[in-house]
C-alpha cells in the first residue's frame, strides 16, 4: 500500500499547504518596504494570537534560542532562579540557567506528573529573580497549571515568571496579561503549522525594566536591540524571511478559523486540539493502554505508556514502516517506555481516526494479543458525537 | 511594463528554483532517519564546498549567530582580541567581542579600503587570543587579503584567526586548511542561493582545543555540544528543517556546475562571480561612475560611489520603482553615498547585462545628464568576449 508520510509528533507538525506555497515563493530582501509590511503584520497578528498587550518579538532560531534570551536578558550572573521541572524540557531550563551562571534552585516532579501549588509556594522565596516553567512538558504530555503558578509568582514583587509555551500556545488557553506572565515563548513548528526556524515571545513591562540592569552577555538574542529594530518594522539581524512569509500565511488561516478574528481562531485551534486529545485518549484507553500523564494530560499530545512486555521503540518503528506515520518515542532515558501521539495545529478528525485504527493494528502485532479492531476508533467517535451534541 | 522583482543585493540573493521546491515540500521530523540522512549529506557536501578537512557545523540562525559562536566559544572574559575593521560588518565584531567582555584591540581602515600587511603585523602581539576579520566587507565591496593576514597570524602560536566569509564563500577563493583558518563562516542566503536562516562554519583542531578551556557563557550556540550531536547526524536543538532541504538542493546544483564535483562547482561559482563583477565594473566605469572600493574590489559585489550631486537613495528607489530590481543602498551613515550591485550565487550574463542597461537609464534620469545608451552594456560585453577568448 502507498504510505503517506505524516507527522504525529509534538513538533514539527503537519505543514499548512498555503504556508508551504508562501515559503517557496517569498524571495524579498529584508530591508525593503515589502518585508517591513510583512514583518509588522506578523508581529501584530502574533500579538492577537498570543492574546496580549505586551510587545511580541520574533527571533530567527529554534524555541531554545528564545529560552536562552529569557535567561541572558533577564538575569545577571549569580542571580537566584527557580526552575520547575518534570521532564526533558524542564531540564533544559536548568542547563540554560547554569550556562549563564545563575544560582539555580530546582523543584522537580516525577516524569509524567506535575507540581502541587503547595510545593511551588514553599519554594518561592523573595530572593528568586526569575521562575521558569513549561506550560506543556512535551516529553511526557503533562500540563502544568500556569495560572496557579502565576498567581503565586505575582505575589512576589521581585520575581519574573517565564513560560515555555512552545508546545502550549495554540493548544492551551492562556490569559497572558490577566495572569501576569512576564515572558511566554512559542515556536513556528507547533500550532502555527510551519517548519522550525522561528521563535516568538511576548514580554511584559516588568521584564523590560529588568533588562535595564541585567548583566549577562548577549548579542544575537539581545531583546532590547530587537525591540528597537521592531519599532522601525525591522529585525536586528538578517531574519529567516521565507519562514516569516509562511508564518503570515498560517496566521491568515487561523484568522479564517475564527471567522476573521485571530483571538477566536486561536480559541478554535485550542478547541480542535482538545477534541483530538479527548478522542485519542478515549481510543487509547479502549485499547487497554495507560496514559503516561493521567493526572494532568495536555491537549497537545497523548503520551501512552508502553504496554507490559512491549517496547515503545518497536511501536514507533512499526507505525512508521507500515503506515508512514511518525509517532514520537520517549526521549533520552524515557526511550522505549512511552510513545507520544500529537494533535497540535493542522490535525483533524480523519487524522485522529486514522491514527487510532493504525494503533489498533500496531498494538495487536507488537503485543501478539487479540485486539478488537475498531474499538479505539469507536470510543473516539463516541467522544466526538457527545462533545458535538453538548456544544449545540 | 511588467516588473519582475529581482534581488541585486549582497544577500539575500536570487533563489534557486529547485531549492524553492525542496523547501516547500520538505516536512520530515528532525529526529528521523530521513532527516539524519539529509543532515549528514549537507554536512559532507558543505565540507567539500568550503574545501576543508576541518569539521563543518550548521546553526539555525543568521550568520551573526555563528559570528557570536566564534566569540562565545573561543574567548573567555578579559581575553585580548584583535578586530580588523573597514565597514559595518567589521564593527559588528567589535560589538560582539565587547558583549562577551573581551579586551578589544581595533585596527581600522577607512570605509572602502583595506589594511596593509605592515599595519596588521604591527598590531599582532603574542597576547592576542583571537583575530577577527571579514573576507569581503559587504557594506563597502572591499576584499581583505585573508591569505596574507593568515600568514601573519599563523606565526603567532596562541592566536586563532576567525574569518567572516558569509559573503566571501562562493565568491572568493580560499585555501582554508593551507592558509590555516581556524574558523570560516558562511550563510545560506549568499552564494548558496536559499533564504536566510542557516549559518555554517568550518572549525580547526586548534579552535576545538581552545574550547576546552574558554569560559564565556553559551548555550544555543555551544559548538562542542553541536559537534557531539553532529557525530550522531543530529543537531543539538530543533533545526530549520526546510532550509536544510533547500541547502541540499543548492549543493546539488553547485555539484552539477562542477560536472559532478563540488570543489569544481565552487570554483565555477567563484569564476561566475568574477565574470559578473568584471563585466559590471567595466560597465559602471564606462558610465563615468567611480567604484567605492577601487583598490581591493570584491567579486561578490560592485559598490559604486553616488555621482556628484546625486543621492544613491534616489538611484536605488528608481531602480526598484521603475524596473523592480533591488540594488542595495549604503548602510547607516553610508546611506546616500554609494549603491551596491551584487553578483553572488544565482546570477548570470543576462542579469548582468540587464542591470547595466537599467543603470544607464537610471543614471540619465537621476543626474539629468546625457548618457550614451548601451555604453555600459557594450563595455561589459567586451569584457565577456575577451575573458571567454582568453580562457579558450
Amino acid at each position: 500500500m502507498l504510505k503517506k508520510n505524516r507527522l504525529f509528533t509534538p513538533g514539527p507538525t503537519p505543514l499548512l499547504p498555503s504556508a508551504q506555497v508562501a515559503m517557496a515563493s517569498y524571495g524579498a530582501h529584508h530591508r525593503t518596504a515589502d518585508f517591513r509590511t510583512l514583518f509588522a503584520r506578523v508581529l501584530a497578528d502574533l500579538k492577537e494570537f498570543v492574546g496580549t498587550q505586551n510587545e511580541v518579538l520574533v527571533l530567527s532560531s529554534s524555541g531554545t534560542g528564545f529560552m536562552e534570551a529569557s535567561v541572558s536578558n533577564l538575569t545577571s550572573p549569580g542571580d537566584k532562579v527557580l526552575v520547575l521541572t518534570a521532564g526533558k524540557f524542564g531540564e533544559r531550563w536548568i542547563s540554560l540557567a547554569e550556562a549563564f551562571d545563575c544560582n539555580v534552585d530546582v523543584l522537580s516532579a516525577p516524569y509524567g506528573s506535575t507540581f502541587s501549588t503547595e510545593e511551588v509556594k514553599k519554594r518561592l522565596t523573595p530572593d528568586i529573580r526569575c521562575a521558569y516553567v513549561q506550560a506543556t512538558e512535551s516529553s511526557t504530555g503533562a500540563r502544568h497549571d500556569v495560572e496557579a503558578i502565576a498567581k503565586l509568582v505575582r505575589a512576589m514583587p521581585d520575581t519574573l515568571l517565564v513560560v515555555d509555551a512552545i508546545t502550549g500556545l495554540g493548544t492551551t488557553h492562556f490569559d497572558v496579561d490577566g495572569w501576569g506572565l512576564d515572558m511566554i515563548i512559542g515556536g513556528s513548528q507547533k500550532a502555527l503549522m510551519i517548519p522550525p526556524g522561528l521563535a516568538y515571545g511576548a514580554i511584559s513591562e516588568r521584564a523590560w525594566q529588568r533588562m535595564e540592569t541585567t548583566k549577562s552577555p548577549r548579542y544575537y538574542f539581545d531583546l532590547r536591540k530587537e525591540r528597537k529594530s521592531a519599532a522601525k518594522a525591522e529585525t536586528a539581524y538578517t531574519p529567516a524571511t521565507s519562514l516569516f512569509a509562511g508564518l503570515a500565511a498560517a496566521l491568515d488561516y487561523v484568522r479564517q478559523m475564527g471567522d476573521g478574528n485571530l483571538a477566536a481562531g486561536r480559541k478554535a485551534l485550542v478547541d480542535n486540539a482538545e477534541m483530538c486529545a479527548a478522542m485519542t485518549r478515549a481510543g487509547v484507553e479502549a485499547l487497554g493502554l495507560k496514559l503516561f500523564s493521567p493526572r494532568a494530560p495536555a491537549a497537545a499530545l497523548t503520551a501512552v505508556a508502553a504496554p507490559a512486555g512491549a517496547d515503545s521503540t518497536a511501536i514507533c518503528k512499526r507505525f512508521r514502516d507500515q503506515f508512514g506515520a511518525v509517532v514520537a518515542n520517549g526521549q533520552a532515558e524515557m526511550k522505549g517506555q512511552l510513545f507520544r501521539i500529537a494533535h497540535i495545529g493542522y490535525y483533524d478528525y480523519l487524522d485522529t481516526a486514522g491514527v487510532l485504527a493504525a494503533l489498533e493494528q500496531v498494538i495487536a502485532e507488537v503485543t501478539g494479543k487479540a485486539v478488537e479492531f475498531g474499538c479505539a476508533v469507536k470510543a473516539a467517535q463516541e467522544v466526538y458525537k457527545q462533545r458535538v451534541a453538548s456544544s449545540e
